[in-house]
């Protein structure tokens, strides 16, 4: 039967090791299973119990935690007739990272076999599981991430519930991804420009370090400002945004250098300007790409 | 005459008001001047003296400071006879942004009529400076640095020399930026994303604040690598990225939202899979950018 203090981790990559393994630290027991086989051979040796199956493995406790790569692939293990009949009255709480519309749906499919269902997100890298520095956003009934709130606390840091939209997660994530990868897309292309100009990434390092710290505080106080409504630009009008985008194109395709990130981004800045707010602040550009 | 311990500030947009106020709660004895009169009135009645043409400005100090919106102005103003006579043999500090070409030209122009040249960019907002928060990056000749340097430690906050080459200092300015408005752009179109699925900017703010924080020591630690052409993806392959990308790109655009930077960055991502480079990190994608 199940046990209160007992865990399924279903999904071997890089992260679920680093889950199933901050568990089996925490002394919670720990059943693992994972599509490829042999996975799970540092994790048995440390405590872990292998399943042979996903039904095995479901059954063996009343809380299985899914990290796999996409709903697709959480969708292809979970779906199943036997697996469904497994999870009959127990929780799943899905970690894997998609949309929040697949969230949405793998939620319904499992309300339709009396599932209980939990929707989460892990913002930090694999080596935070475990120590304070994690991140986990939940959502979905809030009886039911309170329940399971002892356990999915072994794996360290800080745990939010966001609300019972179980699509909600999915969506602070997705939200959350599109301002990281973004952002690395711009570290990426500022050092080919760099490297072209004879400047190596390890020079121009501490000062990106001093814009990423300059871009912190930006985005909490823009956020109040945004909610309001309120793109006044101050001293910083988005034509001077549009102007630095604009060196920054011709810079890099002086150079051979691809602009297409940045040549989109400059796209939406003359939109503004050209609906007549050149005078407000850049974020102006959140509302032209959310208007209908 | 000069005066050792004398400023002339070119332009007066808020950052020249910053510039040049900085200067005179230094005690530095400052003349201003901008081509759209009535800016200096504040600044006049702090003690700042009014030139009536460039010419005077200029004449007024053995050191000039240039901060207009770019090169096109600034050329507007300096390249005209009456004003390089006016400035020979005495020193330009140009913190006009612009892109590094620009800079070597007008230094080009400087050096043609005896005029000592240094560039330089200030990497901070305007309520930086005058305080140790404000940082500013020149290059050009060191000798010429080094003597101005008193005068400009008025500015406040950290000055670093990063090269004689002229357009050393214009460049990392380029690539900073780059960062700086690539990230701003994901931050305005997570906004976005998040508004549609009906997250406040208040509500993402704090954990958009976190993604900040991982952000900048990820800069650090990649720099070092990249410098190597190590590109290895550890737990973190270009793969998973391109995951992300592609579930940022269906949720936006499943809410009517343009996605055209981050299909832009996708396909940077796609590119070094299909180059058989899927297994690496997405800093391989400085590298794509780079070839020739």
């Amino acid at each position: 039967m199940s046990d209160k203090s007992a865990v399924t981790v279903i999904g071997l990559g890089p992260m679920g090791r680093a889950l199933a393994g901050a568990f089996v630290d925490a002394g919670v027991r720990t059943t693992v299973w994972n599509r490829t086989p042999g996975r799970d051979r540092e994790l048995v040796e440390r405590g872990a119990v292998r399943a042979r199956s996903v039904e095995e493995a479901v059954t063996a406790s009343g809380l299985t935690v899914v990290c796999v790569v996409d709903y697709d692939a959480a969708d292809a293990i979970l779906r199943r007739d036997a697996v469904a009949a497994a999870l009959k009255d127990r929780t799943v709480v899905n970690l894997t990272a998609d949309t929040p519309g697949r969230a949405r749906a793998t939620a319904s499919w499992a309300a339709d076999h009396g599932i209980r269902y939990l929707d989460g997100a892990i913002m930090t890298p694999t080596v935070t599981i475990g120590t304070p520095d994690a991140v986990f956003i939940h959502s979905g009934p809030h009886d039911l991430y309170r329940e399971h709130l002892p356990v999915l606390e072994a794996l360290g840091g800080t745990h939010t519930h966001l609300g019972e939209d179980i699509g909600r997660a999915a969506a602070y994530d997705i939200a959350l991804l599109d301002i990281f990868w973004t952002a690395m897309t711009g570290y990426a292309h500022a050092l080919a420009v760099a490297k072209a100009e004879g400047i190596t990434a390890r020079e121009l390092a501490p000062f990106a370090k001093g814009i990423s710290a300059i871009l912190s505080p930006g985005f909490e106080e823009l956020a109040a400002r945004v909610d309001e409504g309120d793109f006044s630009g101050e001293g910083n009008p988005i034509t001077s945004a549009a102007s630095s985008m604009a060196h920054i194109i011709h810079t890099s395709e002086g150079h051979g250098i691809d602009a297409g990130v940045m040549r989109a981004a400059e796209g939406l800045a003359r939109r503004v300007i050209g609906l007549g707010h050149g005078t407000d602040g850049f974020l102006r550009v959140t509302e032209l790409l959310g208007r209908r």
